[in-house]
């Protein structure tokens, strides 16, 4: 049985970014490791769409986030987190790590932060340093206008603190055009690699925050990074080299495909993805669906845990359930990363039999052609 | 975009296999060696179901057909070729290449050799020595009934010599027990491995006519072969090293699976894919359709140049066409080798929307449905 991968994070690894993570190990203190850090940097700025240097962490996307957290925030700093799922609450819980109290604007899971609020919220607390958002939640499937929140958090003196893990380089997005501060991603999504590494674009705004931060900080420090690459073209301590020799190959089929053809693709998916599963006759659970990942309302009368179970053991294709309160009640499909149109037929043919062998009352083959229909340009999806 | 191969060889495979092929070369002259090709020898003898030696040529499977010819021949010998297809006609030239005229038995294409009529041949012309054909007719897409072939053969004491390079380890077959008497194969169908590799298995009543057989050969002669096998756990000229580290895990693969079941799935996805074509309103080509390929008439207004391009070009699908007159008029789907459940969705389901693009009038969904119905065992298929 072929296995499928199809969860927001980690997502497949094209061979040709496989085959060259395999290659011998290079040292990092070499001008051959220089050489990949400098090409790599300049790859990853195409893809933020900013001309901010682009800081690289050996960690996972929490990490980054963490790192945020401690480079722009001190003691006694007013902080405002847009919580709309499990990876805003995240943003709280690091926050309070430090001794901090953010101000939090929580919204219902499925529905995307609203700038009204944000401007309510900032006229209320004035003084903010730092918004905290997502630009596309992972856990509900949801995305923020985060070039909305930036133009508000800006009038207010404040930063806007965009965690794109699970959006980066499928959901339409323009770090300088659009003035957001700064910036965390991840390798394991979009960007079609391992999971290991993790990237941070600040803008000048955001180094001016950066600059009177003092939180304690010292692997995640900011500023050392930038230090080390704009002296030295290196890491300060040992990275992922295998790693970053895939981020070369991967990066440049982004970009030779275009991030505009990319943004396109992966809209195209997710309107493919959003139809069939509307013509299957489920229901979608975002009210303001992001483009990386589709979450869906398991039918009331079905076993949400035993439908991942048979996608699983009986088609191989894996996706994901529901996080914290919303276990078993929705699934969620990614199309980010190494993801195309037949991956997206493979999933929904996958579902109609699962959802046919438990009962429900499904009409074989109606989410595939509602999605094919979507691919020949038919229909523009919803 | 992604590449799927669904071509009748080669066809796709593992990456746990393509890892193993993928280590350093070993030498041949060494006990390392002795021991791969000892295992791969038994592990064949389960694929074949025989209990014979199997001798291993680094050549393609057109190699092992002549290597039978010249085996089992000699200047003067009566040989019978049922040709069914573009392989039976090969079995004929590579005859008439070593000065012999075959008694040839010609079936339009599309049709499966039949026991009558080689019962007939064979008392117009008595002391034929041996019978050639094929177990499934790659061009075609049709099965011919060996084991009644063989029967007839040993009443009129010739021998059968069966190609099953694209039926091997994909149609229902077992050598002894249907008692065929020599059978050639290559490495990359249903094997799952790149080409470079034969088999023969030769049974005694083989291996008697081998002895008298008198048509030059060096590098393709049996008992050469044998005797380094028995003797030295050697081939007796360099053997594709790398392959044969391959064909170990390949092998492995499909004796943990077990043969049986090998058969069962591979006829489960033709039954699919046959039942996918029909519901899409499309024909069959075979009137007796083997398990491994199934070929398809191209409806008469369209072009099956252009269909077989816009598959690849555009859905990166990789099916095949017709050969020698038969090109442009039919197409082929494999499903031998490393080709599953989702494989068949994704080449039906490219196929409808190609059809679309050419103004076909096709049902989306419609043959994927069908075949999802078969997966689900509510469709016996056709």
């Amino acid at each position: 049985m072929k296995s499928f991968l199809l969860t927001p994070g980690p997502t497949p690894v094209p061979e040709e970014v496989l085959l060259a993570i395999a290659k011998p190990v290079i040292h990092h203190r070499t001008k051959e490791f220089g050489q990949l850090l400098e090409h790599v940097t300049e790859q990853l700025k195409n893809v933020f769409q900013t001309k901010n240097d682009i800081l690289t962490f050996t960690s996972s996307g929490t990490g980054s986030m963490e790192a945020c957290v401690v480079n722009t925030l001190s003691p006694g700093d007013k902080a405002v987190v847009l919580d709309t799922g499990n990876f805003g609450t995240r943003w709280t819980k690091l926050i309070k790590t430090y001794g901090l109290e953010p101000v939090i604007v929580k919204y219902p899971w499925g529905q995307a932060a609203r700038p009204e609020d944000l401007k309510r919220t900032l006229e209320a607390e004035p003084n903010t340093k730092a918004v905290f958002c997502q630009l596309t939640e992972t856990s509900t499937g949801v995305v923020n206008d985060v070039r909305a929140l930036a133009k508000i958090a800006h009038e207010a003196n404040a930063i806007l603190v965009v965690d794109a893990i699970s959006g980066l380089a499928g959901q339409r997005f323009y770090q300088d055009e659009w003035d957001i501060d700064i910036v965390c991603a991840s390798s394991q999504k979009g960007l079609m690699l391992p999971p290991g590494l993790a990237f941070v674009s600040v803008n000048e705004r955001g180094w001016q925050c950066v600059e009177q931060s003092t939180l304690p900080k010292f692997y995640w420090d900011f500023k050392t990074y930038r230090k080390s690459l704009r002296e030295k073209k290196e890491t300060p301590y040992t990275p992922a080299v295998t790693l970053l020799a895939g981020a070369q190959v991967a990066l440049n089929m982004l970009i030779t495909e275009g991030m505009e053809h990319v943004f396109s693709r992966v809209e195209l998916l997710a309107r493919a993805t959003r139809a069939g599963i509307e013509a299957a006759g489920l229901e979608l659970f975002a009210e303001c669906p992001c483009d990386v990942v589709t979450a869906v309302k398991v039918p009331s009368n079905l076993d949400g845990a035993d439908l991942l179970k048979r996608m699983q053991d009986k088609y191989g294709v894996k996706i994901a359930g529901g996080q914290a309160e919303y276990k078993g009640k929705i699934f969620r499909i990614a199309h980010m990363g190494y993801i195309d149109r037949f991956d997206i037929i493979v999933a929904l043919s996958g579902l109609e039999m699962v959802l046919f062998e438990m009962g429900y009352n499904i009409k074989l083959g109606s989410g595939v052609a509602a999605a094919q229909e979507v691919f020949l340009g038919k229909n523009t999806g919803v």
